[in-house]
């Protein structure tokens, strides 16, 4: 086995080799999750914090459910009202939980960086479940089973990401992912909702859905992400889903069997057709849920097993 | 055993002898609740997910006690905040969490109808906890256990039902229940509380507490909602509490040894006096609520044995 | 063993052997805290349920990884919304639950009284977790053991607890505790924001840092509660801060190895310098919160031992 974090914090600092360890890990995860008996045994007697400055409904269950049916404690905390109310900041409300000896801590929090500062103050591991524009690892990792599955190889795909990239912590993790797995990446949308730097990526940009899709073995769409758009051009929905919603007759320049996906909650007529989302035949949005709880699995007990060994090694932790 | 239904969606699906098997079952979860280890394995390694789209601490705590004392992972999603405010769609949040593969998926829903729409998209067990003023099938089962137990049977009766009918599913699924085990029903209360169409029901109808309860052996009060009240007569509390409200008089018209019921929370006061719903020698109200836990862990458990059975059948669900 | 009450409600109560029972074997429980494997089962099979009237992440969290850990099924219930939106009062609440079979109830209310009021109404174990300006026994207790984890006993020590007196539970059980293991406390702060009636618990009253830390071996500072505030003397925090704000200068008039403890939420720069409290050669604050998880896991398991002795003597509970 080979993953040799203590925190996840980020697709950054993964070698291949580690990403394929969580991948088959989360395969196995992912038939426990379809028999009759989900339970396995690899957080007994941890526990799990869900510490959420972003309420999102769909993650902390995905979350939750991978904790329980490893037989973690797992305790949710909605950071946004109380402890906030109460003027405590980030890392004293942090280092309060952590003195209460958490073993795994599952964190979103609307600033880029919160993630990982918090994860230097803590004993245990820090999974990101999201940290303002910068990364969602299991995201990530969750698209990359689902990809994986469908297409038999996660490697020499072309992949279109199409949308809102500039606010998205999804499409950065994805594009470092699928860049180290050794894929064609490119991006697909208007000049206004791309990231100002994206060379560093070594993908190709286009600003038309028809000359970005063509060929494309993945057509991943966006959430449009009104709510982090803070002035400056936003698109009229109906003009936006003219020129950048997939529809049947966009994704005809993809190829003939390429898969379409949405990392959820998906605005229907806005970045994507409604009928297209729901069609089993090209649509994985299902699967990629499903495999979001696998990851979460894997991950987590991949983190769980090296905190073991950190605390062998060391005696008990302090 | 005798039951043999995927979902619990309401009480006009069931058959008599299918009632009397949930009943029997929930008398031995009974005995259980007041044992010193609440504690089966009838949910070992199953997920039940509380979908509550309307806040119910009441409910929602018993089917999470429930649920637990089972052995099931249980998860609160609380619905009305997130999801809902980016937008997404009842089905499409259902569609999520089924692709979690969840086992039991308890659902309260403002609209009539909600929860049968949802229970056919999903691969697993639904069970309703309230849909508009369609049915709540556990209260009508935990009203008749608790009938069953006080009167030593649940046929022959002749049960009131009295107050606000018309915006009451509890009425409507208690009625629908106690016709099917061949009870005599009345309904009580002013006729701008009463629904439209109760001629299906073979009810009798009265707007007069005296003539309603008399000969009564079981006298179920109703809470008057005045938050589902749109428009229309809303009677004042202290007129409505001087003609409908139950106090020691009015129940003196009622047999002697007649029960009183109110499925909670109670406005006191307002449908009934305080001091008779706290009078244990004619009150069974805490007895419905202990008889609600029972109620709702016999359910799950039956649901649960035929998912398995379903599972077995046709091998593991996708 | 030494402890014989049915209900936690405050530190009054307690004989100074039943505080040192409660003591012991929290640090036995802060031994497993600090394992690999958090698991006991001290309440297999029980419910416990988590009643907050008032919002508090850091105290409710903490007993819910406490009952975790000792194997309870833990539901948290958040009070301030739906029932009370719905006009239940108090009692029936409470006396919904206790129908569900819980065996510990775990109370915080912003009404002094308000927890011993629902304790005689019930027939499980009620722990106060802070019930208005009256006691907050676990608290003084987490405080007591660190003490004496620090300073190797918890009698004859000089211990100074500062700041805003008058509205804090806090303060009140810790005098009680602390004056019943024969230590001398001094109250120090202004005022204004000292109870009116303090001759009773016997204790040095002063106006003035340097006067009162003299010598002090612990200094226990108190969080500026102006939330509880409710009209008459308001300080203003820089003026606070200035004359009873903790810092490295007031600090060294209290002995050489003198301690410093806060309950938490810190407001930094009002009540304490944001530096000496994360300096952890005099700051113990992360260590209180550890041991609060350590000693509600011993009062739990001391309660669930009563419980079930009652329940054999009596035989089931009805």
């Amino acid at each position: 086995m080979s993953f040799r974090h203590r925190h996840l914090l980020g697709i950054e600092p993964l070698h291949p080799t580690e990403i394929t360890t969580i991948l088959d890990l989360a395969d196995r995860y992912a038939d426990l999750n379809r028999s009759a008996l989900k339970r396995a045994n690899a957080l007994e007697g941890l526990t799990q914090i869900n510490m959420f400055f972003e309420a999102s409904t769909r993650t902390q269950a995905s979350f939750e459910i991978a904790g329980k049916r490893l037989g973690a404690d797992v305790m949710n905390m909605a950071m946004q009202a109380s402890s906030i109310k109460k003027g405590e900041t980030l890392i004293d409300t942090a280092m309060t939980l952590n003195a209460m000896h958490p073993d795994l801590l599952v964190v979103r929090h609307p600033s880029s960086g919160a993630v990982n500062l918090l994860a230097d103050k803590v004993n245990c591991a820090v999974l990101n479940a999201g940290d303002g524009r910068h990364e969602h690892p299991t995201q990530a990792l969750l698209d990359a089973l689902t990809i994986r599955r469908e297409k038999g190889r996660l490697h020499r795909l072309t992949i279109a990401i199409c949308g809102d990239i500039a606010h998205s912590r999804v499409a950065r993790s994805n594009l470092i992912l699928l860049g180290k797995m050794e894929n064609r990446v490119r991006l697909v949308g208007p000049p206004t909702l791309m990231p100002s730097q994206i060379d560093q990526f070594g993908v190709e940009v286009f600003d038309d859905m028809r000359a970005g899709l063509e060929g494309a073995d993945v057509v991943m769409m966006l959430r449009l992400q009104r709510e982090r758009m803070d002035g400056g051009f936003i698109p009229s929905e109906r003009e936006y889903y003219h020129r950048f919603g997939l529809d049947a007759e966009k994704l005809s320049y993809a190829k003939d069997d390429a898969i379409v996906m949405h990392p959820g909650p998906m605005n229907r007529g806005v970045e994507i057709d409604g009928t297209l989302a729901d069609d089993i035949n090209r649509s994985v949005i299902q699967e990629q849920v499903e495999m979001g709880v696998a990851v979460r699995m894997a991950a987590m007990d991949l983190l769980a097993r090296n905190l073991r060994a950190a605390r062998t090694d060391k005696g008990v932790m302090a």
